[in-house]
Order: structure tokens, then C-alpha cells, then sequence
């Protein structure tokens, strides 16, 4: 099981690295910078989550994360050169990759007994910082500020989890019921077009 | 007193966040979204400070800032759609948490024994760089870059704080002139729109 | 020659500062800001790199930095006033400065047991995250991530320097070819534009 989540997390990194490219693909940014790019948005949110709570970057301590991510980033660059990927390829794999991390995040930030709400932040950092910095670096308004509940899934699950932990449910029951809140809510809102409103400040 | 200096900090804190949701209105940018920018731009001068000096995030060591942020957030969500807010509502309570979290910051790097120099720029960066964030966030070159004396005040108060202090002034008399600098000297800028040159660099 | 190499890395830093003043020279940014955004071009880099390590910041440990950045900049904003400098004044000091950033950032990475990978990454960083810094400030698509191999030849060089010391060459040496390789690589590609390929994504 820990193996499963280890290699799932592997996965949500690679997957991360991914979009990071395709969104280099459309900026002036070179295959250098593309994958600098990639591996922010791959690696970006569990090293602030890390920065944080004062523990040594996650990909530092163990390299897989960083090869996987270079190998992921390299591979989409060959891969877009060569065929039309769809647009929504990589929805589903980048719904269970944020849940999974903001769950993780969470559980990481409560065994570092960060207060409770804070730990929720701290998960929903792991989950969505990546992509604001990825978005940042490509000179955009980040998309998971407007994107259907992306930021808003990853804080439901990661309440929940917190939620169903102080109610004396296991650790591992607890993380898989809010790890299928968050792709649940997540895919729901993109295949009804969910999104929380924006709004026009007046003032 | 040390009373005070704390929930006036949490004050300042409660306006940040205020302003981080009004920049965020301007954009396309969700209620989600708007929540975490309101967050970076209450909690990221601060948390910077802390990462630089290798102590623990104020906000997670004390779960009242990031209460009273998401509370004035939300607050001001609620407020701008109801009734039209005066242009310059935050305008004083801005400049009361600028002065207070720079010379809070300058104070905190100081006792962390770093040279004077150095403490007066993480004053600056605990009063502005919030502001900094949130606005690399809503992707606009920073407003307190060219804002009238932002930084300029803060960056005085904290060299007239390090200054008094080593002239013998007692610390919490040095802080108050300090603090009472930058709140005049950004106040007297905004009434007789004073501000720092800009220039165009010719190469 | 670690004297040397002291002087040359306050040097580097005495350069980025200089181009984050005629970065901030095209923006809405007035002098103060620009001497924020002169500070962050020039300590950035080795500042995350720092963080990451969880070592102090060494602009906070060694005052000259800050205070040679400071200089630096208010130099260069004194001079763009007074004369056209030529574009390509900076073109050589920073391209040194890079490569020092770079096998520096690297060493430090190894003497803290970084694995190679992550090492070589940390030394691109300190050489060349300043400047995505300073560029994100202003809100531009960072400049290094287009121009003639810059990240591609610190990286080229901070390779070099890790399969170099791995088989057994004295670490001064490998110091000196890679940052040999990183200047040569970089000059050579600013006068035969030479410049990895940007692509489009086809997605």
C-alpha cells in the first residue's frame, strides 16, 4: 500500500511535469527553459510545503522524483512533436495527482503538528502551488485560480481528511475517502462545468 | 502594550487580505482563488522573513493570523458585493500594518543577531513583499514599486529604527518613532502625490 | 585563489544587480523598487539555493554582498542617466558570473550530499533563478529561458564539473574547466546566435 502511494506520487509528478511543458509550448521558452518549467511545476508545490514545515525538499532526499519528472518532460516534448495529443489527455491522470498530493501534503503537515487548518493550507500548497508557479513563470494569471473547483476540491478533501481523522477514523480509511472526494468533485466539475463564481470588485 | 503590538498585527494582517481580494476582483480570478491570493498577500511578507531566518512560519506556529485572514477575506468578498467601498477605505489601515510589520521584521532579524543592514531589508521585505506576491499573482508588475514612498517608507523607518537603537534609544521608543516615521512619511505621500522617479533606462 | 574566487562571486552579484536596474528601467518601477529588483536579481538565485539546503542565506552570513548589490545598483541607475551605455556591456561579466554562480552553486550542493542530479539542478538555480526572479517582477516571460543557451550552458557545465570530480579529477580543476565550458559555451552561442529550439505545442 505505501509502495502504491509512493509510485502514485511518482506518477502525479511526472504528470505535472507534463503540463508544465505544454505550457511552455506556448511562450517564448526554449527546450532549456521548457524543462525548468516542467520540473517547477512537478516539483513546486511539495518544496514549499517542505520550505515550510522545515524538512529537506522532497526531491533532494530521494532522486526518483527529479528523474521521473525530467524523463516526463522530455518525453511530452518528443511526444507533442510527433502527434496531436487530446486536449483532455491528461485530465484525469492531473485530478488524481492533485489529490493525491494534497492528501499526502495534509498527512505531512499534521505529523509535523502543524495546527489543523493550516495543515489544510499546507495540503492544498502541495496541491495547486505547482501550477501557480508554473503559470507564473510563463507570465500568465494562474489557471487553477479560475479552473472548475481545482483549488476548492483539493480544500474540501483536505478538511475532510482532517475531519474524519479528529473523529477517530484510521489514517489510511480517512485519506482514501478524501483522496475520491477530491477526484470525484474535481472530474464532476469539469464534465458539468462547475466553477466557482469570479466576481467584479466595484471599488 | 506587547498586547496591542499583537492584535494590531493581526489587524494588519485582516487588511492585507482585504486588499489581496480587491486585486484579485480585477482579474479572472475565483472565489478559491481570491481566498489564496487574499492569503498570500496577508501571510507572504512574513513567511519569507521566517524562511530567511530559518524559524517557523508565524501562521503555522499561530493559527490566529490565518483565522483573522480568511475571516477578512471573506468579509470583504461579502462587503464589495453589497455596497461600493471608498477608493481609499484601506489606505490608512495599509500604512499602520506597513509600518508595523517592518519594524516587527526589522526587530525579529535583529534579535536573530543579523547584521543591521541586512535586518532593515527583511523589515522591508515582512512589510511589502505581501504585497509583492499578490500582485506576480494577479500578474502585474508590483504596485508598491511605484507606489507613492512604499517601500521608501519603510526602508527610512527601518534605518531610523536600527539607528536609534544603537544610539541607546530603548528599543520599544525606537520602535514607535519608527513606526510613527512610516506611517507619516507614506500618508504625506499619498496626500501631496509624492513619489520616488521612475526612469527609462536609454540602453 | 579562494580569495579569488571570493571577490569574483561579490563581482557576479555586483553584475546581476546592474541588470535587474535596466530590467526595472523599461517598467513603472520607481527607484526604490528598483533597487528591490536589483537586490533580487543579484542575491535571488543563491538565495533558494540557500533555502533548499537549509543553510543560511549568504547575503545574511556576509554583509559585502548586499552592500556591493546595493552599490551596484545605485551605480548603474546613476550611469544610465549620465550615458548611453552600450547593449552589450553586461554581455561578458554575466556570462562569467553565471558560470561562477553555477560551479559554485554546484560544490556547495555536493559538500551538503546532494545527489548529482539534484546538485547540478541547484546549480542552475544559483546561477541562473536571479534572474527569472527579476524577470518575474517586472512581469516579462523569463529572459533566460529564451536566450542563447544560458541555462543550457550552465548545466552543460555543472555536469561536467560532477563527471569530472566522479572520476577523480581534484575538484579545484574541475572547478576551472567547468566554468571554463560555461563561459565558452555561452559566448560562443551570443555570437553565432546559437539558441535551442522553442517549439509550439500542437495540443
Amino acid at each position: 500500500m505505501d509502495e502504491l502511494i509512493y509510485w502514485a506520487g511518482v506518477a502525479a509528478v511526472a504528470v505535472s511535469a507534463a503540463t508544465g511543458v505544454l505550457e511552455a509550448g506556448r511562450k517564448p521558452i526554449d527546450l532549456f527553459g521548457m524543462v525548468l518549467v516542467a520540473l517547477t511545476a512537478a516539483l513546486g508545490g511539495g518544496t514549499l510545503r517542505d520550505l515550510l514545515l522545515d524538512r529537506p525538499a522532497f526531491w533532494i532526499a530521494d532522486p526518483t522524483y527529479l528523474v521521473c519528472a525530467l524523463a516526463a518532460g522530455v518525453a511530452t516534448f518528443a511526444l507533442v512533436r510527433l502527434v496531436r495529443l487530446p486536449p483532455n489527455l491528461f485530465l484525469l491522470p492531473d485530478a488524481i495527482g492533485l489529490a493525491l498530493f494534497t492528501v499526502v501534503g495534509t498527512e505531512i503537515a499534521l505529523a509535523y503538528e502543524v495546527p489543523w487548518l493550516a495543515a489544510t493550507f499546507l495540503g492544498v500548497v502541495t496541491g495547486v502551488f505547482g501550477g501557480v508557479l508554473r503559470d507564473m513563470l510563463a507570465n500568465e494569471v494562474p489557471l487553477v485560480f479560475s479552473s472548475e473547483l481545482y483549488g476548492t476540491a483539493a480544500w474540501a478533501g483536505a478538511l475532510l481528511y482532517v475531519g474524519l481523522g479528529s473523529s477517530g477514523v484510521a489514517a489510511p480509511l480517512a485519506a482514501a475517502v478524501a483522496f475520491a472526494l477530491i477526484v470525484a468533485v474535481r472530474l464532476a466539475a469539469i464534465r458539468w462545468r462547475i466553477r466557482l463564481p469570479t466576481f467584479r470588485a466595484r471599488s
